[in-house]
């Protein structure tokens, strides 16, 4: 299994679906659709769409049903990497290797690109080719998990715990939350998608493997926060630093973290290993692990 | 038939409403969940609502249907409401006769508190005992119409437009889309929560009186921010003259801009008046035309 090679193809049905999403135009209001645009269409990986559209096919459901479904999930995402870049939460200037959104088009504008995006998910969403029912489901994990009681809750940790030392607890839940939420709802919504029915065991392996990899990504990143340049990674490295952030690093020495990344990407991959097809899912979640950006 | 009286029993119900969707709780999310409460349960009209049920109402629909999809319309204003008082917007101090809610809460948590709202509003539509299609009508027509198509692209018209001398035309989209498009949604979420079917000719009619009160109210709106007072209006006076913004009275007088507004009632009135019941909403039509807050 080449999980580039599954990355880099989920990648283009998703940058295309999102392309065709977005191409609405309208010249009064063309400022704010072109942030839109440069936020979203910016080079990335797709993690989570990727998500989305493996579980959807793991369970035999088709990619034309999980598409809008990923689309909003990555429309999520990047509202929430705009909204995090803003001046007033962590004032970063560097993003998928470009220009923060505000850098390139001003604090306002940025502020409404970020609320367009989350109100257009909750719209493609909706225009998935799934039964009615299934369709509800979906909207409710959306809004639960990318809400208040799921990414932003992690949002209102992050920022309540800057400058202080926190226990692991805290930062766990802060994770679990702030990264955990998006990727476990990804795994949700493909489960959705492939219309597997409510409290079916598949729903919960594939959100305990969401919370191994979940966990893992996370202490990923904050090692990569200090081990990585900018370059590489597309967006400001030591900002967990600069912020006064606990990390994982607080708590243990990267190569203890490492060691709890893999033993958590194990846990994530236990959850799926008995599933026929799940081949994919667990590669990724080694290359997840070993990945340098 | 007495309006405020009707005003008052719909906003018992609907605030009523609002406190039980956002009772949870979470000692790690507090602050934030303080901060949508705090915008959010502030005494107001609750006018978009009550079009929301007066709408169900007429159409023979249950106040059950209606009342999550008057919420979630509520939550949306009140995002709009928050975001629009940042400082990067109208930098706005007074809002529902109390600090907005970065005043209070301070802008992160002000920022995080509108996102969540937006995406709460979806959950608590999602809540809806509505069939599922309708359900997936009453999403469309959220993501649509608060969207960036809708009043998220009336905002862009507003910030592109500051400083400057706007044609008419340009400030009828402004406010059909800033204002308006809420109003439609609104009225539209009424027939749907009450069953009317696309493309019926009384969502057709509905959509012709939202467009009537919303220019109307949009008028009064510009009228008042001159001639009231901020303790009555609950909010900053003269603070489309401090931002330098074209409104209505750029081309008309105090009393031209009146007449208007009456004119713009009147067509509302006649696209309801035919309909069995319409009572209460052609009652409202008058109200807030001769409202002076």
């Amino acid at each position: 299994m080449n999980v580039s090679e599954m990355l880099r193809a989920n990648a283009a049905l998703v940058d295309a679906a999102l392309t065709r999403y977005t191409a609405e135009e309208d010249a009064d209001f063309a400022e704010e659709l072109a942030a839109e645009r440069y936020s979203l269409l910016a080079r990335a990986k797709r993690i989570r769409p990727t998500l989305v559209l493996e579980f959807c096919r793991l369970f035999g459901g088709s990619d034309e049903a999980a598409l809008p479904l990923a689309a909003a999930v990555e429309m999520i995402h990047t509202y929430s990497l705009i909204h995090d870049d803003l001046p007033c939460m962590d004032d970063d200037d560097l993003r998928r290797g470009r220009p923060t959104c505000h850098k390139a088009y001003g604090e306002a504008t940025a502020l409404l690109a970020g609320d367009g995006l989350l109100t257009r998910a909750f719209g493609v969403a909706a225009t998935a080719p799934l039964p009615d029912a299934d369709l509800r489901r979906a909207i409710l994990a959306l809004s639960r998990k990318a809400g208040s009681f799921g990414m932003i809750g992690g949002q209102v940790m992050d920022l309540a715990g800057e400058g202080k030392q926190l226990p692991l607890s805290y930062l766990l839940k802060l994770h679990a939350h702030k990264t955990g939420a998006l990727i476990a709802l990804s795994a949700e919504l493909g489960c959705i998608a492939a219309g597997v029915p409510e409290g079916d065991a598949r729903i919960a392996a594939a959100l305990q493997y969401a919370e191994g990899i979940g966990l893992s990504f996370q202490i990923v990143d904050d090692v990569l926060d200090v081990t990585a340049d900018a370059a590489t990674l597309g967006k400001s490295i030591g900002s967990d630093q600069k912020c006064e952030k606990t990390t994982f690093l607080s708590f243990y020495d990267t190569e203890g973290a490492l060691a709890y990344a893999g033993a958590m990407t194990d846990e994530a991959k236990n959850a799926l290993r008995p599933l026929p097809g799940s081949e994919r899912l667990l590669a990724l979640a080694d290359f997840l692990l070993k990945r340098n950006y």
